[in-house]
């Protein structure tokens, strides 16, 4: 199923911001093992130095400045909490760069999951709005924290959604989901359109919660 | 993947308010090729009589109100547009009964399509406001007209979210789902999470246009 239209990526670092949480350590583990040189980010470096040594491979961990500086392309996994704040504070750090927005904006009641509302639309674009000078890119957003971990999963079975408005950029992410196997990038539409892809992760939650699963996307007829 | 637990729902007649449309009309005609007896409805009676019979099937065509009273399970699939007033004004005929909204609250523009904000929070929220008397269930958003209507299209690949509040109404409509070769009815959440779901459609018309597809959804690990 992989697409042979795509750019080789295969020698691009990958910074994870927020990569303590459950999903960017799960990634951070992913591209390691498919090769790539992952830098984990924290506001703290000791605590991401402490959650790169955890995963037992190449991952090294700083403080989120540093891993803007250095890797090629960022991934945001912060908690939906200090998205803004912590985008803002990076960005001339992440100027020029390819950052992929893996956010979802979502609350918690005793029914379960649900979307919280976003004053520029959603997390990609509020991402895109204080960035105004980096390449945002929606993406990840429906991964399992739970499967990416797992030792015992060698293959993701999931298409990952891919949303922007640089063609260029969107091409390079598809084929960064590709590196991991199993995972297949697809393009899924302009940033105007990244509001309904992140909400649907609560759905994927009552999936979740119904079935006892761990819920992904295939696309068919792609 | 059929699942066992579903109720047997082959003897249920289905209404289809806004049959004459593509998608209602498309609908019809695999319920009908499914066995069931399906009523097409619009607010002229005439057009759902033509409609119903350019299917060359069973399939019976009526004005609206009077397919909202005979059929035991109802789908909307008239245009956003006329979305709530055609609802308010069949609110008793509509009293008591399933009411399967699968409407897209959608704008196009050059750049293709984009989600409509809904006061309601969505189209399905909107038909439960309008039908407190009623059991509205979200689903079959995502159902590509084309292929519903394709007669070299035998299955149908994709799975149908069924959102709702009602356990026993998304399960008669999951299984409803399921009379169609090759969907499956996949419990999605509850009509808070609604929006995202139709919403997704704009999505699926982004991923048709770049991939000329026709594009479905799968759930994987379900």
């Amino acid at each position: 199923m992989t697409q042979p239209d795509l750019p080789d990526v295969s020698g691009l670092s990958i910074g994870i911001l927020g990569g303590t949480g459950d999903q960017g350590k799960g990634l951070a583990r992913r591209f390691a093992l498919a090769g790539h040189d992952v830098l984990i980010g924290s506001r703290n470096a000791e605590r991401a130095r402490e959650a790169a040594a955890s995963l037992e491979l190449t991952v090294r961990g700083d403080a989120n400045a540093q891993v803007a500086t250095e890797a090629d392309v960022v991934i945001v996994a912060v908690p939906w909490d200090g998205h803004k704040a912590t985008l803002e504070s990076l960005a001339s750090e992440l100027a020029g760069k390819i950052v992929i927005d893996c956010v979802n904006p979502l609350g918690f009641d005793k029914q379960g999951a649900y979307a919280l509302p976003v004053e520029e639309g959603s997390a990609a674009q509020q991402a895109a709005a204080v960035l105004p000078e980096s390449r945002v890119v929606g993406a990840f957003h429906h991964v399992s924290a739970v499967l990416l971990l797992d030792p015992t999963v060698g293959e993701m079975e999931l298409d990952v959604l891919v949303l922007g408005d640089d063609r260029e950029a969107t091409d390079i992410v598809r084929a960064l989901a590709e590196r991991i196997p199993g995972m297949r990038g697809v393009y899924g539409g302009r940033l105007r359109n990244a509001h309904q892809v992140e909400a649907f992760t609560a759905n994927l939650i009552s999936i979740n919660r119904r079935y006892k699963a761990h819920a992904g996307l295939r696309i068919t007829d792609v």
